[in-house]
């Protein structure tokens, strides 16, 4: 019987089945955002990760999970972003068969991602098709894993296994957080990581940072209630367009996340920019929205330790030329 | 006394002095290295270093060095470069007064990136004044203690922190390296990493990686005498463009180092862009010489475990922009 919950155990359980395949993230000092905000701050560079992003702790945990009976037929997933190129690289780790389903007009890079990987590919007409009826028939044809891209316990915990890192990397640091920024979508992220982090320091406040016009999560934790975002696409943040906190996700984020804030499009490329002058990190937009945060100073964080999470850096090179121009003049 | 030639004890006594301090960069897996080179490659990403360099474990190694009594006198070092801005970053930890001696025509970036860290900027005429003769009698007038900028037991022996720390990381991961590219100018970051891994395994193959056309290392490496390359500038590798291995460095590098490879700019650019679209990080190109070494197959590393340290990432955006150049047409 697959468990319904997440919780610290599970994580744990994760981390060990994560290890050796997943990157020791970095936990970076970093004075440049000290000086614009006046706090003590941290980044976790996640972005670092193997295939880019966090989402390949969720996907190698969640594989690993899969019980050798039913590897054979392999796994199904719907994205044309980070979890399709983590959940690729799993496979291929696995030696396991992979099919992504993403719509013919997804970007070109993140097709080669999934590609070169070695998974196969099936697209889809965004207009006329639906990704998850193509996915859950390939599922029931193949007898395939279909595998969510955050609401379920193993993904969950697979991105939880961040929380128990930070806090070992800070404790040989003689370092113990105030506070925490972390960007918010689907919600995987910030549950796991809730759960990984209270587990250790109850008190410790966490925030979700969205992009503005997205921030569903900020406003279910203002009104208590699930919010909708009015639109799915539109924001140069590409990993963080979900339109409502998930089933499993949402009651542990309103359980453990204390408020959200939003920041522009021009806000988190401005700290695409900053990343790379700084920081010497690749980030995407979306990656980049909680760094964002600190530098626009969405939250007073003068005199705080605060945890940032960088959570990914697979950023077209059309679009990182745009967040160096403002430095070419 | 200060003792005079560095070894593994002091390497030690080095990464005690510099902890919480220095960043514990990480040790990535690159798997789409793996794919152009057939070996296991793990990447140092020593760009994500304090200041973005290495420099900066010799230069807080070296100042935690200095006696009190001295300490209010200040240092001086002559750098336009990453050893300048660690040097004043280390100064501004320690509250001690930092003078950088840099010709005039520096990078306003790197000037920059002194001056915001609070050290006094004292710039010179390349033409007609010596910057040795500067710096020496700011020494002799403040009673500065002069730092150089590798050719010392505490520099190098700061520097060598990063070879038990890649052991350390290795072993976590049950990995052991057959082979080790670094990048070499002056010397002495090879000379103590040299230090620091043969220390835990003598049979380990190091190679020196230079810029073409200043590649004293491998020249003298390959006589037996010391080198010399004929020019002192000209090459995109800024940071990598020393004439001829140092007094202390030297007898060092011919013990420990196997041989050295040269890389062209062209080469070395093209691993700034690898290293953004497959690393997710940011490499100026002298930093990304040992990469563009594997990359462009210097060396036969098929089927080795190969740990290469990507030393620095201290790149103009212009310099950016044009290894971007070629992904976005």
């Amino acid at each position: 019987v697959t468990q319904t919950q997440p919780d610290f155990a599970m994580i744990e359980e994760a981390r060990s089945r994560i290890a050796g395949y997943a990157n020791l993230t970095p936990l970076l000092r970093a004075p440049a955002l000290d000086r614009a905000t006046g706090a003590r701050t941290f980044i976790k560079a996640e972005n670092l990760q193997r295939t880019g992003s966090f989402k390949f702790r969720g996907a190698m945990h969640f594989l690993s999970r899969i019980p050798e009976a039913e590897r054979p037929s392999g796994v199904v997933a719907y994205s044309s972003g980070n979890h399709a190129q983590a959940i690729a690289e799993a496979a291929r780790i696995l030696d396991m068969r992979a099919t992504i389903v993403a719509p013919s007009d997804a970007p070109v890079d993140k097709l080669r991602g999934v590609l070169h990987r070695g998974a196969r590919l099936v697209t889809y007409d965004r207009a006329t098709e639906s990704r998850e009826a193509i996915g859950i028939r390939i599922a029931n044809e193949e007898g395939a894993t279909l595998v969510p891209p955050f609401d379920h316990p193993w993904t969950i915990a697979g991105q939880g296994t961040i929380g128990p890192e930070c806090v070992e990397q800070a404790r040989a640091m003689d370092v113990r957080f105030d506070r925490v920024l972390c960007c918010a979508s689907g919600g995987g992220l910030i549950a796991g990581l809730s759960l990984g982090l209270h587990h250790y320091d109850p008190d410790l406040a966490i925030h979700a940072v969205e992009p503005a016009g997205f921030d569903d999560i900020a406003r279910s934790l203002a009104t208590g209630r699930k919010q909708r975002n009015p639109a799915a696409s539109g924001s140069l943040c590409d990993a963080l367009l979900t339109q409502t906190p998930g089933e499993l996700t949402w009651p542990i984020i309103q359980h453990h996340v204390q408020s959200g804030v939003a920041v522009t499009d021009g806000e988190a490329l401005s700290a695409v920019t900053f990343a790379f002058r700084h920081l010497r990190l690749v980030l995407e937009p979306g990656g980049a929205v909680a760094v964002a945060a600190a530098l626009f100073q969405k939250l007073d964080l003068r005199d705080q330790t605060v945890l940032i999470i960088a959570s990914g850096g697979n950023i077209s090179p059309q679009v990182f030329a745009r967040a160096l121009d403002p430095l070419l003049h």
